[in-house]
């Protein structure tokens, strides 16, 4: 019995901040992604004739130290669904450090649609977003494509993603500007953890997403370009004004970010289009249009040495190969 | 009759951010800071006989596009006092610009108090301080040496500055550090507006100031240098986080601002009492005490070329020379 399962990853354009939930990796807020298609993560499950579970991650054996939230994740599986098999599980990352995105949420939803598969569980997609949402929060949103909405909601069975439009018809791209020098940096873990429990203006981030929420699903249905960059632009500054806010204050901005902030608003004043959105790191993603992603390429690699770029489209969700 | 008045500026430990009455210079919050020794105004008032005012800056005419906002000033002044002399404004500004601080507070606190003594208007403290809030809102702060709270009030006459400590015996020295190369800035007033208006933060704002003065008076009592350090720097990062949360998003930190930060999380990592504060602009002034200030600069100067460094003490209140 082995299958292999293909998930995206995605960028959150409304921001996933903050855990109600840690164990069950409940958020706060509901938040909305776009699943890209130049980075995923390939993932083969096989059941074998062992009390362990084995687990290669780019063909390399993981050692006890490394698999260890892969074999806790498995366990939960195992637990939940009632039954005793392990796994060798073989896992081909196609989303390089150097692009900027974090491997959590293509890895887990891959996992989570291989054992799916393998174990023929026959889960529906939002089970399946479900299960991965419990590996790691936004790996709930890589089963679908396009722009998706992971609901908050309250226990384990409410929280789970939904497609909002699985294959828009939109002209939208993304620059991946990656900022080859910098300090290592707070997990987002942490930095969520410790923006729930010390900003002053949490409270006002839960409602300010609510309404985000709204605004930018309009602007989708619209296929409002414009609209659709000054929200994500403006939730994904406000999140790190959570941080700046935390006490004590800390930032994921390197003194690189700043600069790439000033160049889109520069490349904005020109009349080019482009807005930037920023995880718990340093790295600036660009939201362009693919008239102006060529133009806004150049001109980053033009005023910057330092950075890498790569441009990603609209994704699909998951695959099975 | 001629008379000529000293005021020094001033650094807000709690910040100013806000106001809600323009014309009067009301602020939404109460603030408090350190007047500093190093930079001043000397500002002597004449009457003259004539039907205009007169105004020289650092001993050049101003004309009529540059000295608006004084003759307006003056005439409210006149307004309010029921007299019609016309002036000779003589100002010298020992605050250089590239000592990072704006010269608006000692300058509007200099000249209200050499209009007081010139006009023998025999204005206390306190109605000196609401004088020269109608200049400058951190004006009303330059009135007073040592650690200054401005009370918000409701109207013109119920906001004014009061002495915390005019001569606090407490080891604490300010480290300016001057971006020599940035872009050009929001002024305060513009930023300010728009974070009131569109930052969904803002009214948490008001609430978290209102809690953090009360902190630092009850820090500056007991001398707890690292407990004003502390709440110091995270009230001026919250004022920021303000900017970024405001829609359009902005932010006054260039890509140094964020360096000089990661430098003093280093600093204070080595056990050297290093805090920052950071105003409208993109340098920062590092809260020091007299032992730290030393490894502070030479730790700045080391890693950065391109940054001017000044050192300020506590200093005095309004003088007549």
């Amino acid at each position: 019995m082995t299958r292999t399962a293909r998930a995206y990853t995605n960028i959150a354009l409304i921001k996933y901040w903050g855990k109600k939930d840690k164990q069950l990796k409940l958020p706060y807020t509901n938040s909305l992604s776009l699943t890209l298609d130049r980075f995923y993560t390939d993932t083969k499950a096989t059941i074998i004739d062992a009390d362990k579970d084995i687990v290669y991650l780019n063909k390399q054996l993981l050692d006890e130290t490394k698999n260890k939230r892969i074999i806790n994740y498995l366990q939960t599986i195992r637990d939940f669904y009632g039954f005793s098999d392990h796994f060798q599980i073989d896992s081909i990352n196609h989303v390089p450090t150097s692009a900027g995105f974090a491997s959590s949420a293509s890895g887990f939803a891959a996992l989570a649609a291989a054992i799916n598969e393998t174990k023929q569980l026959g889960l529906t997609r939002q089970e399946l977003s479900i299960l991965a949402r419990n590996g790691s929060g936004s790996a709930s949103r890589s089963i679908y494509g396009g722009f998706v909405e992971w609901q908050a909601g309250f226990d384990n069975a409410s929280s789970f993603a939904v497609p909002i439009d699985e294959n828009p018809q939109i002209d939208l791209s993304l620059l991946s500007v990656v900022i080859n020098k910098h300090s290592k940096k707070v997990s987002s873990t942490v930095g969520m953890e410790n923006s729930v429990k010390t900003s002053p203006f949490y409270p006002n981030w839960v409602t300010l997403v609510s309404s985000e929420i709204k605004e930018i699903k309009q602007a989708i249905a619209k296929k409002d370009l414009q609209k659709i960059g000054e929200i994500s632009e403006h939730n994904a500054m406000s999140m790190h004004a959570l941080t700046l806010s935390a006490n004590p204050s800390f930032t994921y901005f390197a003194p690189q970010t700043i600069k790439i902030m000033q160049l889109i608003q520069e490349l904005r004043q020109k009349g080019i289009f482009a807005y930037a959105t920023i995880d718990a790191g340093p790295n600036v993603k660009i939201i362009c249009t693919k008239e102006s992603i060529t133009k806004v390429q150049e001109y980053i690699e033009q005023q910057l040495s330092d950075v890498t770029c790569v441009v990603a489209n609209i994704g699909p969700g998951i695959q099975y190969i």
